[in-house]
């Protein structure tokens, strides 16, 4: 029961994404040293984050990654289920293959609170504040990374 | 970000063997039908249950599977947790892999609190609290179908 590296990734550059100033992008290799994650792998993250639309990749000599206005108001629930899919605890939470036990299953109640738990605590934790939480010293760090 | 069909499945055959008369025996076969489980995948979940503890199997005539006193007073964390090892959101989360990230990463805070609002549910849903809200009709459904 845990998220994919993928996921993990995903949140890590969206929040990277945005903490820059409004319009800039930044290169694969600039994201990969910021996030701590694998070039080739993040290729496909970012990749599923523009898919999704909450990313824009733009080619050419000024290319990059930069964030869209609908990934600005993303929730790291946004993010993760732009990577995996709908999050369901368990199968019996599928709304289109609902559960025929559902009725004499005394756990089914509790997969539902278990799951309204935690997706209260990802809906509601939004990449943009995030973001503004991070000191400039540390963006900063991830610049001058970027840079070196 | 699921439970493994095998969990799902520990926590219905907690919650069945729970709901039977203390110190009952009930087979494979029973509980199986009991569970809606595949018998031999079920087979491999009540050897881990009973590894962890929380169950007997008894060999013999009067063999069969039962509920320990420790398996009595498990959450469906515990039975969760039996199947899959510690449950832990991300991998940031683990005890042994302190991530280095952890203080500059304004998520590694939201993944603790999402841990701790699932953890909470499932750590506070008593395998025979949830035993004890299944009608007797529903165990005598049970009871019915496994003599069948």
């Amino acid at each position: 029961m845990q998220v994919t590296r993928a996921s993990d990734y995903a949140v890590r550059v969206m929040i990277h994404l945005a903490s820059l100033p409004e319009g800039e992008r930044q290169s694969l290799p600039q994201l990969a040293a910021a996030t701590d994650a694998p070039e080739s792998f993040l290729a496909k993250i970012l990749q599923a984050l523009s898919r999704a639309g909450l990313i824009l990749a733009r080619r050419g000599k000024i290319g990059g990654f930069e964030l869209l206005p609908i990934g600005r108001q993303a929730s790291m629930r946004d993010v993760i289920e732009a990577m995996e899919g709908p999050l369901v605890l368990n199968v019996c939470l599928l709304s289109g293959d609902p559960c025929e036990r559902k009725h004499q299953c005394p756990s089914h109640r509790v997969w539902v609170k278990a799951q309204e738990a935690l997706l209260n605590v990802l809906g509601t934790s939004m990449i943009s504040e995030l973001a503004a939480e991070r000191t400039p010293q540390t963006v900063n760090i991830d610049l001058k990374k970027d840079e070196a």
